[in-house]
């Protein structure tokens, strides 16, 4: 179940090493227009390949990703004469490699994709783990399957391409890996002054173990992999009515309003002291210092009642239980 | 990757004894008008459990089997809180359990999902093989995905609800089961002179468990699976051609038609005897008299370029080799 994962040196050999031993029929590749304009230009001149290839353009932004989307989308496959053996690449963040890969995970019945995530999110949580998900009538990731991409090319220099409330929305998911699985990755990331390219480079490669060794271990999420959810319960939920409200927020953003709340949750439970649970919230206040919510209990309620990871339409959370030496 | 199948008893023991070790969050059941009104009668009376359920009820008709229909039917399922321990129950035909089946798949990244087929084109072949799909812009199954039915529960009594042309159509899958795998198969069906349940029922299960051993050999369809693709290639292209000119043709009689065509190419590939290539199409039409296409060769052929089984844009036939001796 492992994705291999390559990090891309300046000519991108890697990659047409790869598509050298596939030769598939088709690629198919899938940008916003974000990644047409920043990260095309830099992809294209290095692709070294007879393969014909096609573009597909879809507009930016998290509201792009529904079934809708998906079904406009698979017509063009088609048109394109796209059969089994057609490659699907999706250049961009985390809305492309969710989308595509759902996309080409049932187009025909599923035809191989691979990630080359252009977003620090992308790169450290979306286009890793096999969950590929679009949203219907506002509920978030409805709709999905698990389905491996067959290789994630990384090239950290797209990270220069993003708007810093990017890079921001990204860091929250590196956070969560600190948190969860990693007090050494968690120290090495509270400590940054600024989140920038250069600052945050040499930790995506840690942030992409964690993730890798938790979903090696549980790929169906039926344990361990839970613990990726910390944050995510309320995140989820908050995401969606800032999105029905007209008014979207990051999805790293509404994590980090998640984590805030189910940091605060563990205390309450009584498996995190109230002193740790402090220190915690107060790490991630510091990079996201808007967590102030202003929506009705019962409104997030409801939609926390349609969370996928419920049981028995009980509400399920991943909390934190450190002891307080391991965080600082 | 085999799939269960049993056939039920009067009481549904089977089917309740399942229920209680499964023991799911809720019941979906999806059915269409006509197994609403025949078969969910003979179902729920028989139903002993205390899960709650839900029931679906969709348009009849192959014209239903849509992505567009799949879009309206998952938020059906949130509405109704359904998380990942709901089960989907697909009883009716084809159609059914192709597009439910999809839809659990899909759903919150895939619930499990049971078929009872009411068909015998379900029984024999759409229920089996795990091959989810629904149609997109007048293209066969272009979505679908790979997904196994946790269970295959056959009540034969449910053949006496079908209209005869429907029997006639499943019929034509039994025919290929015996073309492409097992002679004695076919030689035991082109002696019936009537096709009614009575006399269909005993081959039900040698048809499906042809069908399982094919498929537990070859899942993914790389190889042996690719024989009962027979008939298809033109069959889906005229069965599309019949839809779009909004006048559908039942998959049976599209198959019958490609099985038709697919045998004379045999004969002209030289794989097969003229005399034999004779015998079996002068048996298919025995069944199947109306077999007069008034389409565009082109209009079939540009159809047929778009189907899965394509490989770099070449069309991909299944065709039969049999000896003489093998074909009465």
């Amino acid at each position: 179940m492992k994705i291999m994962i390559e990090f891309l040196t300046e000519d991108f050999d890697e990659f047409n090493i790869y598509l050298k031993q596939k030769a598939p029929s088709l690629l198919i590749i899938i940008v916003d227009e974000n990644t047409h304009e920043h990260c095309l230009p830099v992809f294209l001149p290095n692709l070294e390949t007879d393969v014909p290839f096609e573009i597909i353009e879809l507009e930016a932004g998290e509201e792009q990703k529904t079934l809708e989307t998906v079904c406009n989308l698979l017509p063009v496959f088609a048109e394109f004469q796209a059969d089994r053996n057609a490659l699907v690449i999706n250049l961009g963040g985390g809305v492309i490699t969710d989308l595509g890969g759902f996309s080409a995970s049932i187009y025909k019945r599923g035809i191989d994709f691979i990630n080359i995530p252009t977003s620090l999110l992308g790169m450290c949580d979306a286009s890793l783990g096999g969950k590929t998900g679009v949203d219907l009538e506002n509920l978030k990731n409805l709709v999905g399957t698990f389905a491996l991409p067959e290789k994630v090319f990384i090239d950290v220099n797209f990270l220069k391409t993003l708007p810093n409330e990017e890079l921001i929305s990204g860091f929250a998911e590196m956070l969560k890996h600190g948190l969860v699985a990693d007090q050494k990755h968690w120290e090495n990331l509270i400590v940054l002054d600024e989140i920038s390219p250069e600052n945050i480079a040499p930790y995506i490669k840690d942030s992409m173990q964690i993730k890798q060794n938790i979903v090696d271990q549980d790929f169906k999420e039926k344990n361990i992999r839970k613990t990726l959810n910390f944050g995510h319960t309320i995140g989820h939920a908050v995401e969606s009515l800032f999105l029905k409200a007209g008014n979207p927020i990051s999805h790293g953003n509404a994590v980090a309003i998640g984590m805030i709340c189910e940091t605060r949750l563990s205390f309450l439970e009584n498996i995190l002291s109230e002193e740790v649970s402090d220190k915690i919230i107060f790490n991630i206040k510091k990079y996201f210092p808007q967590s102030d919510l202003n929506f009705d209990n019962n409104e997030i309620l409801a939609l926390m009642k349609n969370d996928k990871k419920n049981h028995n339409s009980k509400i399920q959370f991943s909390l934190v239980d450190h002891p307080p030496s391991e965080t600082t």
